[in-house]
């Protein structure tokens, strides 16, 4: 993705070289990959998926690389929704979902990348991490469990955990699902108002929707410290769904279209086997 | 799925009640689920797929119960296209599948349980188990590393396993796919001929193919020990894609039908909540 001034990604992408990212400054209801109506988008998130399916079936068969995507953001920002839409026409085989929430007593006996260390992904596999190792500065910076210090030496150790797996041909693409305070209150309301979606609300929601800007500081400050260019973070605007969903599996498909992706070689004496 | 005469499940279920099951009886070639054409009986999968996309939804709210599909059959039996047409629709968040391997050496140094254990559903979870548990009876008996009496105990250490599981509400499943020598020997050629196809080769598959009357009757002797009530297995004609689809979605379909699943209870504060 070159940095030319007509570069659509240059004000989304993040890896550590030079901008810094602002939040604020970032419009969610923007849509620069837009190509027109949400029906012809549509249909491109939909073209897109297939073609990400035959990319992760070949990322498969290949099995030179590993690939991470993170996705982080704050509640209903569209994690799940991504999933189903950039993912979801792939075969359940060849992508692993894992899905972090708080860690357990067992598990804060470790330090907070050893759960995490064991679901990356081995060769050949896409693992997308709903919710990650971010929430163990986010969460705590924000509820002030963690000093600056902390956080500073915890983004540290991620930039150094990301590079063992970079280094070891894991692709890493981290993204942050931007909403707008406006759109997460309709949407919350939205779960809310319906009997079927009324079970995904948690009363922990409206907590942690109190502490808005704390957390938009905090994603501000973690993008800051871990973009890298061995794992870049690119910031979605995400108030729309379609949109949304068009960008992450656009840059999906550059980031699998930049590899050399390509058939392990055959030993020429199969393809002469007749079977008995 | 009452016993009545004409119940079509009858030939092919086998829950350790009454028949036992004999695989040279059952033609891999049957269609006993078709509604005619093959392209009704796909287009009845497609639905079958979204509405079990549906029932894996509530199934997650829910959050009373577990499901473990086991698929198992030979090489190119159609595990994988299995989990393609019947799970595939379904969200990557909501299905988890585990191809199981040959054992490394440190899981060796335990029980054949133990790592299986770790990977069963959790709560409102679907997993599949691309091969199984079931594989470190099939495959030892085969190539004579074990005895009659240790395959023996594996089979009781399997039921009690399993019926652990099933008091823990978890729905057990377990599909034996059915196909020919024949068909076999077809599809391997396939894979052979085709040149994107060919890094799904492998020579050891011939060598199993030369064992395929022992491996035949190692999996009847082992649906035969292990059709228990809580874990029934059910033996798939599979000779045809789109029939062993048909059948396998429309069994899971049965079974979840079968519970009372539903939405859990709201908070009746929940509901008048404004979001602000």
């Amino acid at each position: 993705m070159s940095r030319t001034s007509k570069d659509p990604w240059l004000p989304y992408r993040f890896a550590g070289e030079d901008a810094k990212v602002s939040l604020a400054a970032i419009d969610p209801a923007a849509k620069p990959f837009s190509g027109g109506s949400k029906k012809q988008d549509k249909e491109r998130v939909d073209a897109l998926a297939l073609e990400l399916d035959e990319l992760q079936n070949l990322f498969y068969a290949d099995r030179r690389y590993r690939l991470l995507v993170v996705l982080q953001g704050t509640d209903t920002s569209g994690k799940d929704g991504t999933l189903r839409a950039v993912f979801g026409r792939m075969s359940p085989l060849g992508v692993r979902t894992v899905a972090w929430r708080a860690p357990s007593e067992s598990e804060r006996a470790h330090d907070f990348l050893w759960r995490i260390h064991w679901q990356v992904p081995s060769a050949g596999e896409f693992v997308v991490f709903n919710r990650s190792h971010y929430e163990d500065v986010l969460v705590p910076v924000v509820h002030g469990d963690i000093d600056k210090a902390e956080a500073k030496r915890r983004f540290a150790q991620i930039n150094d955990f990301e590079r063992l797996l970079a280094e070891h041909r894991t692709v890493i693409l981290k993204f942050m699902l931007h909403i707008s305070k406006d759109e997460q209150r309709q949407r919350l309301q939205e779960r809310i108002d319906d009997p079927a979606k009324r079970w995904k609300f948690q009363r922990a929601d409206l907590d942690d929707r109190k502490h808005w800007d704390d957390f938009q500081r905090a994603y501000e400050r973690a993008i800051r410290a871990t973009a890298t260019p061995w794992a870049p973070w690119i910031v979605v605007p995400a108030d729309s769904k379609t949109h949304r969903n068009l960008m992450i599996a656009t840059a999906l498909r550059a980031a699998l279209k930049s590899l050399d992706l390509r058939y392990p070689d055959d030993d020429p004496a199969v393809a002469s086997i007749k079977v008995q």
